[in-house]
């Protein structure tokens, strides 16, 4: 039999879906499982987006421009004008999710051996592009007890190597929920000029901030543009994660240039979806009002429910809609799948993401796992009464 | 300003896009463009799968599975049923296009600096997920004068090297149209199986088989199932190209299992685009006969035309829609751009793809351009005629 590449074999199994097969056999038994695990939101997708595709008068499904089509660029460009974010059409390229976004930026500034800094715990999937170009993860641990805020820039500075190409970060935060002040973000920008190092920074939980505190985006830092490069996705903004929408901006036209032959060679983003999306930024503010309105009363629900758990400490997030959660296991891994396939409450029980998988470095994490606070508040609270019950049984606490 | 990485350096331009702005000049003087260049197909989508998407009640657009929907994949293995290629769901992981299904199967077999053997000239991107994945494409060259069927297998033989990793064919061939015989297909099976290699076969044009030929997929081919991967879109089956919808099938569990972890990385395939491609799936027969009956009258309206051009020769495609056509030109590359920057013919002009860029090695295919017959048959008369007169006048001849 042909052998399997060495890139295949190492490529991570995602942290969010390895559980998925006892969850199913839970179901299978009869018990109800909630999804805290995934951050699949079950906020209304705005029905201004879903109805631009039903209106659309398309006969052939063509091929947009590789880039994007022309019309739904400008519109991204003005949605950034209103966040401040000074972009042109030309600066951007329509991508299929954040997630293709990532991979056109890593294509672009990195070789195989190359290495990237980025502060753990981080989204896991950083882990899988990364494996699939052959770049080396070089991670920087942000601490639990900081609720995971940026570490010291010196411990950056250690980490940088002639391989370093940039630093990723994700602001707001997946899994962490940390929000980073434009302080943090200064340091970060004075950091990769001094090195020449590109800076990524995934945005996608932009509009998600918490407690009157606001994003500050790298590009809104001021003489970075040749370093600063955005991944985007309209995935959580406008609960449009099925639509497979993102995008890459970037002032350096280099990397524009470059990108945009990555997104040549795969030809175009997907048309229905791009149609969708370009009529979601016509989603009036009330909507996003509603949706922080709603996710901070979860976010203040989930926390304050597992913080009265014993031995339950909670890292509590500023922004996006997950946290970490430090539990009094051993193993979080060993007791997410004890939930799933050995427990029950009347029925029920709660699937959550094991938080090791999201940090790089090994033997870190081992007791936390991250929440998605995606479900509606009465569920939460259920789902936090579930761990409380579970950990009073667990065996091996 | 931070560096762009090698492999962005070295990423091609597409040939079928780098004329675009010069077809946009040409447009902007008022020259009406006939664009022979992209198989952009002019033929409807079928309006069960628009209309799927239309009165589909989705609220929420979620992800769906990284593996593609259980009902599109099952629905799928069916449709394969019907070709005679017996996979099941769990041998089909639905990818964002074709494109996506072959970065995939590199990924899953090929580590940087390995091998992949491929005739050409070939369909040009994959010039450039080789070089995004840092493989190596060696070439081996199929030849005009006989219409670009199979090279002798000793060709292959020759250029196997421990770093090969696989053979790549498209099937029936972009940019040549040819279609490969049942008997070529196992001179290949023979191979792949001998010197334990995959066999990659690109089969998006597997409907598109003329004058009484029949499609012979690598799975129809029996022993093989370790070593076959097919590549699959519905861009050209459906006319649905902006769909972005395709899939990687392959019997090796080994494959399926690897893919599935790049699969899963980016997390899902587009949510809308599966609701059409799922409903496409039932078109009736009679809209892929009116297809192919318009096909084969465009190639054949196409050729003729051409081949009463002095100086002209056509290798006569028995699939896909494309043909490559050898000019009484030196350089096609700048013929094909004159035809958009000086030439018109009561204000109408062609662009036409330049062939250099569908073969790898350097100096072949000069005086070649690749027609896509994708446009009504009066247009390719004009077509052909405009290009008949633009030879008479062109200075480099």
């Amino acid at each position: 039999m042909p052998a399997i590449s060495i890139k295949g074999i190492h490529m991570p199994e995602s942290p969010i879906r390895k559980l998925v097969p006892y969850a199913e056999d839970a179901k299978k038994r009869g018990t109800k499982v909630y999804h805290l695990n995934i951050g699949q939101p079950d906020i209304k997708t705005p029905e201004i987006a879903i109805d631009a595709v039903k209106n659309s008068t398309i006969e052939v499904l063509e091929y947009s421009r590789s880039e994007g089509s022309e019309t739904y660029r400008e519109k991204i460009a003005a949605y950034y004008k209103k966040c401040n974010i000074d972009v042109k059409a030309e600066d951007i390229i329509v991508t299929t999710g954040g997630s293709e976004a990532l991979l056109f930026a890593l294509g672009t500034i990195a070789d195989p051996e190359d290495e990237i800094i980025i502060p753990e715990p981080f989204y896991a999937n950083y882990n899988g592009f990364a494996t699939s170009a052959n770049i080396k993860v070089v991670p920087v641990v942000s601490k639990f007890e900081d609720n995971f805020a940026l570490p010291p820039i010196e411990e950056f500075e250690k980490l940088i190597s002639p391989k370093t190409k940039a630093i990723l970060i994700c602001n707001p935060g997946n899994p962490t929920g940390y929000l980073y002040s434009k302080e943090e973000i200064k340091k970060l920008a004075a950091l990769v000029k001094k090195h020449d190092l590109f800076i990524i920074a995934d945005e996608v939980y932009r509009e998600f901030t918490y407690d009157g505190a606001e994003h500050y985006s790298i590009l809104q830092e001021e003489g970075i543009d040749d370093n600063a490069i955005i991944i985007d996705s309209v995935s959580k903004r406008y609960s449009m994660c099925g639509a497979r929408i993102g995008c890459l901006v970037s002032k350096n036209k280099a990397v524009i240039t470059t990108a945009l032959k990555f997104a040549q060679a795969r030809l175009s983003p997907p048309t229905l979806a791009q149609i969708a999306c370009e009529a979601a930024l016509d989603t009036p503010q009330s909507y996003f009002d509603d949706v922080i309105t709603e996710y901070v009363e979860r976010r203040n629900t989930l926390v304050e429910a597992l913080e009265q758990i014993e031995g339950v400490s909670v890292a509590k997030p500023k922004g996006a809609f997950y946290c970490i959660v430090k539990l009094p296991v051993k193993n979080a891994d060993d007791f997410a799948q004890w939930l799933l396939e050995s427990f029950d409450l009347d029925g029920e029980t709660i699937m959550v993401a094991p938080a090791a998988g999201f940090y790089s470095s090994p033997n870190i994490g081992q007791d936390e796992v991250r929440f998605a606070y995606v479900l509606k508040k009465e569920l939460l609270v259920k789902a936090a009464n579930i761990l409380k019950e579970a950990l009073k049984v667990y065996p091996n606490a």
